[in-house]
This record gives C-alpha cells, sequence and structure tokens, in this order.
C-alpha cells in the first residue's frame, strides 16, 4: 500500500492509495472515505441496490465489535467475512468499533479492551484480538488500542497510559501478525492516541510512525470529544509527525465542515457513518457544494439544492455557537411542510431515489414507519455524501478550494 | 376485465384475468395472489430489488388504511397512487384493510367503517371512502363493507345487519362510481359477507352478484376466523351463487395448506401478506413444492428443501392440532444451528437471496438486528411464494394436483 500525494494545497493532500486488496491493483483517491457498513453490510441495502450508486469507495470498513461474538462460525467459515458476506469485490478494512455507536466506558484493562455486541460485553486480548483478524481476514485493519480518552478533563496519567499501551498493544499485534497465515498480505494501521494533550499526542505520534506499519488510525477526536478548533491544532501537529506516503484515517469524523478543516489539517481518510446518523433521523443531505459559478450550467449534472418552503434557521446558531441540535446539512422529511412537496430530494441529483420519488412519498413513508424510507434515504444520503468527497477532491484538484468552502460551510440551503 | 377459464379440475379454476390496467392489456394467471405492499411499497425492498423476482403479479394490491391520512396530499397530487409511489407499470387493487394488521373491533356504524392509520382512527362515510378512491385512483377496488363478523359466535342478527349493511354500501358505492371521472375505467369488486352462517352468506353472495361488479372479495374467511373445514364448505357454496366468469379473492388467508383448499372450492386470487409475515418473524419458506418424481432432474431448476440439521416436528403437530405455533412451512433463521450452515436457504432457488447469501449469515444479519436481514428474507420468501403459485397452476394444467398437495401438505422438510 502506497499513498501516491499529486497535491498539497493548504495542508490538503490530493492523491491515490495504491496497492490495495489481495492482487494489490485496487486504489482509493483521498480525501476520501470508506464504505460503512455494519455486519458487513451497508444499513437497509443490498450489495445490488447498493451498486446503483456511482463512485463507491473501493474499500468497505468492517468493525471488530459486530463480528467478534461471530468469531467461531468464521473461524469455520475460514474464507474470511468478504465471502461470508457476499462482498466479493473490495477492499476490506477493519476497525475496532463502530463509530455510529457509543460504547460504555470504564472496562480497558491494561491487557484487553472491550466491544460490545448484540449479546453484551466481549473482552479482547490481543491474542484474541488476532484471532479475530485472522478469521475475518481483512486487507488492512487497526491495531488494538486503549481509546478510553477522548473525555473532557481525562487526566494526563490516564493519557499518557492510553499512549504506552496502545503501543504495547501495537507490538504485540506486529509479532502476531507476522505469525498469521491468514494475514500474510494484510497490513496493520497503527492507532494514534494521546487525548488532548499535545505532548502525548507527539509521542504517540512519533512512536507509531517507527512501527512498520501500512498507515495511520487517529482516534479521540470525534465530535463530541473536542472542540473543532483544538482538534484541528492537534491533528497538524500530529500529521506533521507522520510520513508523508503513509494514509492517515481518523475515526468519529463525519459532518462535512468538520471533514473539510481534518483534510486541512492532513487528515486523507474519513469513515462514513455520518449519512448512516442522518437516515436513522429521518433526514435528507441536501447541502449544496457544487461550485460552477456560471448559472447556466450549475444544477445540469450536479446536484443542487432547492429551495426550502420555510426558513431554514440551522446554519448560522451552529457556526456560531456549536449547537449539535442544529442540522445545517439535511433536511428533516418528517416535517409536515414536506407531506405535499411533489419535488426530488435535491433537484439534479442522480439517486436512485432522486430520480424515482418526491419528497412527498419518502415523508409519507417515514411518517408510517415504513422500512423503504429508510433504504430510499440511505441511499440518497450515501450518494450525496460520496458527491462531497468527490467535489472536494476536484476543489483541491483545481485551487477552488475557497470557493467549496464558502458553499459548504455558509451555504444556506436554496442559496 | 375478464376472467378466460381454461381448465376446471375438482372445483380448482385455472384460467386467465384479462383486460386489467388503463389500457385494458394487463393480464393475470389464477389461481394466483396480488403483491402485497404496506403504502403502496412491497415492505423491505426498492422497486428494482423487487423486480429481480421472476414472475410478479402484474396487479399490486394497495389498502385504504395506509392511505387515508394522505388523502388531501393524494387529492392535490392529481395522478394517483401508482405515480405517487413510483410504481409505473402495475395494475393498482385497493382493499380495504390491510390483511396483515388486525383493527379493533366495535367501530362499525350504519353508515359508516373505520380504519386505522398511523395517526389512529379514521372513520370513513360512503362519500369519503369513494373520495379516497379518486384521489388513490385504482384499478379495481373493494367496495366499503361491514366486515366485523368474524369473532366466533357473532349473533345471527349482527350477521345480518352485516350483509345489509355491506349491501347497501356497494350500492353507494356503485351510484359515487358512475360519477367520478377518476374512476371512469375501475372496477368495483363487490363484498361477500355472511359470517359462518351459511344462509347470510348465500343471501350475500346472490344479491352481490345481481350488481354490476367487476369481481368478487371474499371476506370473513381469514385464518383466525374459522376451522379450515367451515371455511371450505362456505366458500364452496357461496362460489356455485357467483358468475363464473368474474374473479373471487379471498382475503386474509395465506397458509399454502389454506390457500390450497380454497382454490379447490373456487377461490381465484389471494392476497400475499403471508410471506411478509414470514419475513417478520425471522423465518424463510422452505416448503418442497417441487412434483417431480425423478430425482436424477429434480432439484435442477426448481427450488428443493435440504435437509434440517435437527428434528422437524411441526407438521404432523399442525395438521392434527391446527395449533397456531407451529410452522411447517418456515424454518426459523434466528435458530442457533443456522449460524454455521453454509448452505443457501433453499439449494436451487435462483432468488438474489440464496443465489449470494448462505443461512449462516442471515442468522448473523438477524440475531444482530441488521435491517438487510430483512430485505434478504423478504425477497426469498416472495420468491418462493410466487413459486409456489406457479407450481399449483402447473400442477392443475398438468392434472397432477394430488401429487402437489401430497408434496406440499404432508411434505416434511428434507423428504
Amino acid at each position: 500500500m502506497k499513498l501516491e500525494l499529486s497535491r498539497v494545497v493548504q495542508g490538503c493532500r490530493l492523491g491515490v492509495l495504491t496497492g490495495l486488496g489481495k492482487s494489490g491493483q485496487r486504489s482509493l483517491e483521498v480525501p476520501g472515505c470508506l464504505l460503512y457498513t455494519r455486519c458487513a453490510t451497508v444499513p437497509h441495502l443490498t450489495q445490488d441496490t447498493l451498486h446503483t450508486l456511482r463512485d463507491l469507495p473501493s474499500v468497505t470498513q468492517v468493525s471488530v465489535d459486530s463480528l467478534a461474538e461471530h468469531h467461531e462460525v468464521l473461524e469455520e467459515f475460514k474464507e474470511g467475512v468478504r465471502k461470508f458476506a457476499g462482498l466479493h469485490d473490495t477492499v476490506l478494512f477493519c476497525s475496532l468499533h463502530d463509530s455510529a455507536n457509543t460504547s460504555p466506558t470504564g472496562h480497558v484493562t491494561n491487557k484487553t479492551v472491550s466491544v460490545w455486541g448484540s449479546g453484551g460485553r466481549i473482552e479482547l486480548t490481543v491474542a484474541r484480538f488476532m484471532a479475530i483478524q485472522a478469521a475475518i481476514q481483512p486487507d488492512c485493519y487497526q491495531s488494538m488500542a486503549d481509546g478510553e480518552t477522548w473525555q473532557a478533563g481525562t487526566s494526563r496519567k490516564r493519557v499518557r497510559k492510553a499512549v504506552d499501551r496502545s503501543l504495547a498493544h501495537l507490538d504485540e499485534c506486529l509479532v502476531l501478525h507476522q505469525k498469521t497465515q491468514e494475514l500474510k498480505q494484510a497490513e496493520i494501521f497503527g492507532v494514534v492516541e494521546g487525548g488532548d494533550i499535545l505532548e502525548e499526542r507527539l509521542r504517540s505520534a512519533r512512536e507509531t510512525a517507527k512501527r512498520p506499519v501500512g498507515g495511520f488510525v487517529l482516534d479521540g477526536f470525534h465530535s463530541a470529544a473536542m472542540d473543532q478548533d483544538v482538534r484541528v491544532q492537534l491533528i497538524k501537529v500530529t500529521s506533521a509527525e507522520l510520513p508523508q506516503e503513509k494514509p492517515r484515517l481518523v475515526l468519529g469524523v463525519g459532518r462535512p465542515d468538520e471533514v473539510i478543516s481534518c483534510v486541512e489539517a492532513g487528515v486523507d481518510l474519513f469513515e462514513s457513518f455520518f449519512p448512516f446518523q442522518v437516515t436513522e433521523r429521518g433526514c435528507a443531505l441536501s447541502f449544496n457544494f457544487t461550485i460552477d459559478p456560471d448559472p447556466e450550467t450549475a444544477g445540469t449534472s450536479t446536484p443542487r439544492v432547492l429551495e426550502f418552503n420555510g426558513e431554514m434557521p440551522a446554519v448560522k446558531k451552529l457556526n456560531s455557537n456549536g449547537d449539535e441540535n442544529a442540522m445545517p446539512y439535511e433536511m428533516n422529511l418528517k416535517d409536515k411542510r414536506y407531506q405535499d412537496d411533489f419535488r426530488p430530494l435535491v433537484e439534479g441529483c442522480s439517486c436512485y431515489c432522486c430520480k424515482k420519488h418526491m419528497r412527498a412519498y419518502v415523508h409519507h413513508l417515514l411518517v408510517t414507519n415504513e422500512l423503504l424510507g429508510g433504504v430510499l434515504l440511505m441511499l440518497h444520503n450515501m450518494a450525496h455524501y460520496l458527491g462531497f468527497f468527490k467535489a472536494l477532491r476536484d476543489a483541491i484538484a483545481s485551487d477552488r478550494l475557497q470557493d467549496f468552502k464558502n458553499r459548504v460551510l455558509h451555504c444556506r440551503v436554496g442559496d
């Protein structure tokens, strides 16, 4: 695996991650995202429905928490989770937790971390963690790590312990990795911890970078963990310690404004749990990311957001106060105003939902709790999110990042 | 609309219902089923996923209960529920209730019936019922009827009242139907009531048959309402009163053995809520309906059920005691025995789920509550159910109904 950078503009790294997959023939453009799954399936979607989407990421993310309790079955199956779940043609990245869920805290010890499956807590030693990886057979995976340092006010001592433990786990993982036939072609991503303590972040980054890892996972930066300014500063100094040619995946960051600020701080890869969360609250992503200034051509081939019927008060509130409940990037389709809105979710969007269905129908499905509501929203939201990343890459490539930021960060829907 | 019978064997009517749809060009083979929907969508499935199924019924069923509260929106939309829900190419049949739900009783008056939407009870006069039909714009619909006579021990007086009211509603519907531009090309199905009182069934059938209806709905025969023997006898005498060339749709009957006995009693059409109910309990239809006696060729192109790992105690129990909890036609994929079963649900089944996935994976999706579990099961169950109807028609056509019954009714899964 190698990250070939074609351009670095204002801290943003544009490039292609090559040499992925068993054959080494797959690649992934960065900045980009992994394909979010739970139990190796994109929620709501079959493989065929999913493949109606254009520009699907070539890397699919699975997580240990949803697979750990099926360890024995996977071991017996012998052919890995890709085949078990019918995902024949994708690169697999395995992380520890599902970022769409929050796990209980207080269950990390010197030698173990815990994950939560449907049957409750599962305690993992490095040996068990690696046995699970051998059964999953990912192409890359994050090493086991103590990520419990994200709560505000975690003591310096606790943060230092987390860094130490994560490095020790990494070393143990690397030893077992070498001995595991099933992981011969796989690569480990080292996990950078350090909470909000700059010194520990630096130490974690430097030490991790010394190990033979394929890339880096930046942990403990998720939306609830810290303010955006703090996150950006910490990531910047952390990134500076990491080798240029190895990819950096940040966990738990999904909102478009946060993604942009992370990319400017040197992050290459993101998860895509965000469109799933938007779907689960009955909302459709609807922010504008097109930067074509020509109204004659804009909106013909790229999504263009329609005017709202009512006012859209959320953006300013969120930008100034960080109000979590404000949702400037999405429209709540459960809202009554959409019950007789016969337009597509987003005009010009080429997703299955927008081509075939109206806001009024999706509203109707949602208020009556019909399962198709989630299917249609998930299709649209994933398409919109992937479109956002593509537009971000295009903006970096064409030196129009500022236009792009103006559009995304200050868009009032309907602009 | 016209039913062209090609064959009547042991009471079973084999034929084609022609002249369906706006153009009159669509047809439906009988015995057959309508495509079950809720809110005009097959639960769990997008239109594209649905159309991976072969031999889809050309008639889709919608129901007033899930659409009544969207009456105003549909009225404003003006183009009917087919277009509202993105169902461009199907014949629409509208019934009053969703047979997968049970509605509270005690809310029928002389002039009204009630349906329950997500927002609660909606009381319908004939005028409102017809206004809703005008907004839905079905190709055929059942008239408003008092169906509250199915509880055991309903008095003769109450049953008589239900028959009288349903005839009065039908007459009112017919008058308004003539005056409604949106329903100009639609046809009404008259509803035969009468509970378990033979005399009232006969009266209801005779009186309804005198009206200018396109077909008949046989109401009050659903699984919970009466014993199979009573149902069969009542339907037989009722059918004899109905004109041969008009179709008969029975409501609330879905289990394969009940379907077969209804077909022998003269029923042409069924709903398909049954595979949905099977899906909702985490089960896969797995009964054998192939009647090829040659083991060399059997199972190559038609579904063939694999052996169970454990014993299969349900069939005899159900057949002798009518135990509702025994499920001889399905396998409960939540059962632990499937966690390491790497075979398809049904060997040889050509549905999307069976071609791509294993029992162990579907089990895994179900126990972790993943939404794809329902999607995959719904696809398989609908495919299996449609295959059952096709095999039933083939058996009648080739004079092998007894072989077919032996196979379906006495099949021990794994035979």
